[in-house]
């Protein structure tokens, strides 16, 4: 670890496009805020997309600050704080300034680490973790028995979605390029692995988890069961769709869009204490592992952010201040 | 009315596309079956689609007679009914029949007509008001307060929608063509009456109710209030949306297709009962009237149709048997 200045901590920062570390103030806790000593923290496709300028942090997240996710130790305490004591292990999402080395957080966004996960494993599971679950459960309703598929499932949201709709019951389709990828989807729980031009042949859809975008979707809006719901959460591959009106109506299917990071804190507040417990339920069945594909020291940020984009297999790229 | 045979009751009947009138064997009550001597049967798109060959009936209800909705009195008893008594004042959706003399339907289909409201009007309500209902409360959770728009709103269902909305609390806004059924709108219950091209600007809509189709829903997309929920029951003008998915992501709205006749009977029965409830409510406070463009004799149902199809002002068209 780099020797920080007093009273400074290091952090992750966007420059001009580029990716760089620097010293950032050290964050002070106020009232219902902790202090978090950051062990890991994950990348996820918004962090590229705030690099490049097309995804301004929200609320009072800074620009050049990335970092979506991060577990560690709390370390200091707001006058409010009641849930948590310095030295507790926690993780969370946060609007951005995650991937340094301290970060101040809600401390009602804080999720307890499950007993046995590795600290070191942790930071690429929060923002995963409550993106699944609110898609899945919060907007999809997914139920044990529905048909679900998810597109693109060999990512952070899609590998964690396969377990956790696993762990709920359902019947779990994961649709993957690549036959490589295969093994590692069944081994998380997924009952079929398909490729993506089989998606409109495999249905009919209870639920569809749409990660890819629109060219994914329009292939299985022809494939809905009746009172199927889709939530889209990601349109990497293109966000035009030209959708039959009709598909919904037959179907009496609903379309949802969904996006984490700009939401009221209450209701970040509400999905992170949900996808806690149900993480807390899974992990401790041995029922749900952490994926990771690559660790990289904060200050080689630059090469954990190319390990990201030329990634091609399963798991989280990790940064360790 | 025609002299019938024996046995035998009148009937709207489509003949390779051309609207007539014939005999039918007098429908009998099986179980939970009334049979209701109908007073008035309202006439609704779905019957144009259906003598086009278009809107295949549903279930047992046999193609070539027309007529999803009926208001009457209950003429004969299955020997499982419980609700009614010969002699009760009932309407009802049926998934088709309704033009005709005799209809037999699940007593839990049918609802009270509400004292005081017209035999000969109420056979024009049932569609519209379960239909609507059904769309704005339990698909669309409609609150009060909520920011309504109704697309196509001077029809049968947009007319009723405009009430119950208006009942509820929410506000509502009417987009219809043509300036001269403003009036008409406003005495329902409209606090703001639109025309289509000002859909876009007079957002942001926390609900939209879409009976006109894709090019209508189009210029709304982009006007979606945070949580906003979309019902698309109507597509008259084109089924194919080109749908920016980034507008539903950013609202985090939800945009659901629904049709009624096809449903269970169970979900049927309670649209129906739910539906019934609002109506008693709301007629009860003076707060609903049934609009009535023309009434013609059952026999002259070709009259019906065409004025039907050509009407350009606000209210049901009625056949009376």
């Amino acid at each position: 670890m780099t020797t920080m200045a007093p009273g400074t901590t290091c952090s992750v920062l966007f420059e001009d496009g580029m990716v760089t570390v620097g010293e950032r103030p050290m964050p002070a806790p106020d009232g219902h805020d902790v202090v978090v000593a950051v062990t890991s923290a994950g990348l996820n496709g918004a962090d590229i997309l705030q690099r490049s300028g097309r995804y301004p942090a929200p609320g009072n997240a800074p620009d050049d600050q990335p970092g979506l996710e991060f577990a560690g130790r709390v370390v200091a305490l707001g006058t409010a704080v009641t849930r948590w004591a310095v030295g507790d292990a926690v993780m969370g999402i946060v609007q951005g300034a995650g991937q340094a080395g301290h970060v101040a957080t809600h401390e009602d966004l804080c999720i307890p680490v499950p007993a046995g996960m590795d600290l070191a494993d942790a930071g690429g599971v929060p923002e995963a973790l409550v993106t699944a679950h609110d898609a899945l459960v919060r907007q999809a309703g997914l139920l044990a028995g529905d048909r679900l598929l998810v597109t693109g499932a060999a990512g952070g949201v899609g590998t964690m979605a396969v377990q956790l709709a696993h762990g709920i019951g359902a019947t779990v389709v994961a649709s993957v390029r690549g036959r490589a990828r295969h093994d590692a989807l069944r081994a998380l729980g997924a009952d079929e692995v398909i490729s993506p031009d089989q998606q409109a042949d495999a249905g009919p859809w209870d639920v569809v988890l749409e990660l890819v975008g629109a060219p994914s979707l329009a292939t299985v809006t022809p494939a809905l069961a009746i009172g199927a719901r889709v939530v889209v959460i990601g349109v990497g591959a293109g966000a035009r769709l030209e959708l039959p009106l009709l598909h919904l109506m037959t179907a009496r299917a609903t379309l949802r869009g969904s996006t984490l990071r700009a939401r009221p804190l209450a209701d970040r507040i509400v999905a992170s204490r949900r996808a806690g417990v149900l993480l807390e339920h899974l992990h401790g069945r041995g029922e749900l592992v952490v994926p990771v594909a690559s660790r990289h020291d904060l200050e080689d940020a630059a090469d954990a952010y190319t390990a990201f984009e030329t990634s091609g297999g399963v798991g989280k790229v990790l940064v360790v201040p």
